[in-house]
């Protein structure tokens, strides 16, 4: 039997709010339906391990601790994906792969959104499914080796 | 009787210092001091609760959280203004009436301080009457509906 | 008995169409109710004149009157808040104290709106209380020297 | 028996030189064998055209014809990206859902390629996965809805 | 008997779509609509040829072809009026009189859209009366001489 | 019998010098030898009112007066068009319909007059047609509803 | 015995505050005492006209005033050095010689005022000796011819 | 005896009008002229392939279809240099040497052409010689190897 | 004997993964190691504390509770370098005397790292000798006062 | 009799070759001229020593060695105004006063020139008499005090 | 026997350490070589003069007292390419026709290296065939009159 | 007994004003003193050469001549930091080490001295120690070996 490979799904600011901000744009399931979707939909094949924090410094503490822990890292940096320099440092500077996921297409939002800081270090990056974004982001690095 | 209205006063970085940074432009009332004088000044017709962080992460968590248990947050995002686009982000989420209060004016300052990346998300603002800012955004807001 | 305090409120370009232009964005009252309910509001303490203009000179020469003559100009410098450098160099010579006033929030408008040249000169600025920002501006400098 | 979806693969400018053209960023397989490796995977379930052009107004036909036609359109404008406006428009025009698909990540390249015109007008985006960025697309597109 | 003028109408990309494209702007009527009206409003003064292509080569083409065949080019360049160089070279290279015509005013749409490379090059330029545009242009253009 | 339509055309800064300034580009024909065609050539359709000044606030003040008394205003605002907010503000403000109309095509000038602050709140512009300009749009609106 | 020269004063605004605004600038002479000043020193040779307004639209209606009744104009154009296009095109249309004249040096004060949009169309201009500026102005173009 | 070099002679758009487009610029010769002009100056040593186009299309198509059957390609890009992403991406992606040649000296005209997005991707350039300029940058690269 | 001085170390976003992180830019030894060689080298003169986070707010904090515990920071920004302007009123708030220092030259890498916001609020500034630059920017220091 | 003022003329890069280079734009007289020029008219009040290099280096060394030998220096930087940060620094540093003169008016020239980089350290500048700004600029001068 | 033409070879900063400097862009051949190359294969028909220095200064002397004495000059400006006004100015006043060549292509580099200053006032260019550009410009230049 | 390291002290334009410009931001000591101070300092281990000059071309000779002259080039390039890419070529061309130093901190004065065109090419820079920094600078490299 094969072993089930670690993902970290690391999401960014304000992500927390899921299901009750802005529900048209962001529809009406919250993260905590996110996470047991994905452990649902993947649970032969993955073990995940959640995470989110508004916090910069948090989000870099845990991008630096997944290398050797995790196998992927699948992160939505939010508004830090437009500001945070240092987050793009420590992705930088950290050996697991990470795929950069986002619900909406951020480069049809306002000007400020349509540079990523992240996205250089980034082995991939998939935007604008809503919710489903994460599955399709993980299913694709799933199937890359098959 | 009238029921007293909650309100979250929000500080920002740097504002912990306030009474011994700068004197001659931000005064020598400390952080306590204004919050002393902003509960005897409205002891009938608010309840406060005060918060400051240095944390940009800190400050977004607290404006989450505010919603249902405040009426209103007065917010001095300090140097955050113009440079996070995260708490920009919260407010937009977030449905508590925010006020932008600024001790001093910034726009009279240097040029990274011209743009405010918050403003557009609050109600008001206010700048420009030392720590009587809070006061007077206090005052607006309170008569604004009698 | 104290003394009445002389204020000018000095309104700019287009703000004579209150209540006409836009409601959604400035309500339905006109310049003529702002001026009545100013006057009833702090008929003890305050004498009022009323100017309005759409042309920048005329809004110049008025604030260099105001010198000696009034004790605070309440100024609306609407679109010239953005493109008069001629308006600010009149507020950096004269000794009237100024408060900016906007009814709604500039920032959250179009890019060009975002800088005031002449907030930089004001003791104070108060933007997006609706008609009620001219009352707050005003009570707040009345309760300042208090 | 469900129907087949219909799919058009619209591909931009050097596409055609793929598995010549800078194979340690592109990967050594042709446009051939991408186009045969989709239509083997999907074979149940899509029924593919493929397109690929040098001519910015080629690419603009092929988008409009694909309305009623396609139920699908995987486009991968390269170059175009960054400097077509009339591609843009012709994808505001168009009734068929559009995914932009990228081989590489463009942003981790240079400036002149940090902006994509043509993204705000697509429904979704993917990056970075090499050829296996269309397999993805595609199987998030025809997962979305099951 | 006076003989009749020949007026090119050029029609740059994504107007053939004109009637089914954003009708709240562009409006119902097809470009098929367009060339009836026109062909017959002015049958005693002009004779007609009209092209619309979507390739930027091709139009400039048919620029360099107008020279000698046509009294007047009624151009409509689309995005092309902001992107392309070799359109305005074409403009600056040809004798033929030209016109500028769009249906909608695209200085009111967004940034991008602000300047013309093209306008410099023609003899007069309209803007904003929808279809109407292409009919006023030419009647202007017929009556100047009488 | 119809109805004569009551146009105002409102000329901004220097245009009182026409036919004495630049001649090689603004032409031998005065401001008055302007108005004289215009009221011969519509005399069965239009009753004009002519307007010229050289300051801002005066545009401002017969815009704004022109709610009601106007069917269609004309406007040339000659430099303000790329300097004038409050001159924009002012349409954006009133009711009557403006048609922006320039002698010459501003664009072919330098770059500041690339951009026009008025034109996203006219209906249309016309330029380039010489003081022929003013009666293409006329006839244009004139003609629109028949 | 010599014709005296016709020399028109233009001052624009703010200059009537002259004496009372930052003298440690601007020095403790007024307006008045610079006309007097001008006209006691060349009190052989020219016949003095002054003019001071802080409106834009009376500076241009005197500068077209000028042509035929002035042999030169003395230009401070104050704040609209740099923010008017349209004193720019008055210069540019008549054909009185006019020279640009600052009490101090604009370059040496913010951004803003680094650039100057009405000297291209002078024929001279001189800054920074304070009041003695327009004297020395004007015996330059007086000795120029002799 | 030597081999003949197989040299094609890649002209962009507007180019076909050469001798008869601003020839105070570009002189009275035809491209029909060049052409022979080469083929007689160089027809011991070279077999030359001619090509012109207004698509930038087209030009992609021939830059790709020139590997393996030229050894050199000499490349007038005109407008296209400075606007073509996609041009340049296929001189990245071929191994054809190309020469960038102009007619005259674009640096030396408007803003808009000092930058070149093909000259990184040429392996020299050469300008400013007139038609010349084809005829020199052939004899360099021939006798480079001599 | 002397009193030791108190320097306190603060290393900002990623400093923790000194030794793994790029070996070639930043070498192999750790933070660790630095700490100990510091400790080492200066154990006579200095009392050392160290501190390191990936947390902006965290960073101020410790910077504010430098006051009167401190003679010396030692402050290595990292990314916030060049992002935080909290960081940079910090500095300007606290009146510990604090020294930039820098591993490699940030001058040296990507245009975002060439300006530093703390820059001028730090007595000092040190960069590109490796972690060289830590005990060098401590002996000068140490040696100005004797 | 009273003694006579040490003035240096100081001229910059191509000035040289007066008379020679542009006559249309910088007249017939040669720098020789201008110097005899100058030296009849103020044979009574001045003693002049001239100077004139291409070289930034050696001007710089001239303005350092006007301290104490030269009561005034006059100041052509020529096109090291726009570019010669190195000059400003030496005007900034050195006790002399100095005035800059421009023969032309370099802001009625290309956008390059816009700019004076050593405007802010002259006591004053003049530009656009010819070579009389020389003469008017020393008159000034020495009229000042009395 | 015709006379041989005048050629002077006029390089910029640090071109004398050719051969030593960065040899796998600019080759192992020296200065000296070049110079002796030009001489050799240009024996019958040039006499050459040879300049190099690091001093701006320098090369402007040599260019003005080119005229009269040389039939041409070849320039090598390197660094100063970008950024010497001043050099501009003196190819902008000289008579002596001038051709710029670079050993490489300077566009393929960084991005100050984009705008060449000192082409427009250049007769034609050549850059990228290492030094035997200078041979290529020259005999360019020298069949061109044949 | 070791051998004497060569280091060469090269001083950029004004430097030779040391302790007569500016005190308050320079200090008192002059040149010399400095000169004297690092001779008697480093009298064991440095065999020193002193090096000013106004000249951008003087100091890239010095630069150039440093070359198996010199162990090490300690350089304050003052202005020419900023504008010189002449410098800047040259430190990128030799192979001796050269530390970038300043006396104050550039970054904290004006914005056109935020960027170093240089320090991409010296080994390490050192800025803010007054004339100290000569000596950090030399004592970091002597002791960097060790």
């Amino acid at each position: 039997m094969m072993e089930k490979k670690k993902v970290w799904v690391v999401n960014g600011p304000n992500l927390n709010l899921l299901g009750t901000r802005e529900p048209e744009i962001y529809g009406h399931e919250t993260l905590k339906d996110l996470e047991e979707q994905l452990t649902q939909q993947f649970i032969e094949q993955v073990e995940f391990t959640f995470f989110q924090s508004n916090y910069e410094g948090q989000l870099i503490d845990w991008l630096q601790q997944s290398v050797g822990h995790a196998d992927l890292v699948l992160l939505n940096p939010a508004a830090y994906t437009h500001t945070s320099l240092a987050l793009a440092d420590a992705l930088a500077a950290i050996t697991t792969p990470v795929i950069e996921v986002h619900i909406s297409n951020p480069a049809s939002r306002q000007d400020l959104r349509r540079v990523s800081l992240t996205a250089p270090f980034c082995i991939a990056s998939i935007a604008g499914f809503g919710l489903n974004s994460y599955q399709f982001a993980l299913s694709a690095w799933l199937n890359q080796g098959s």
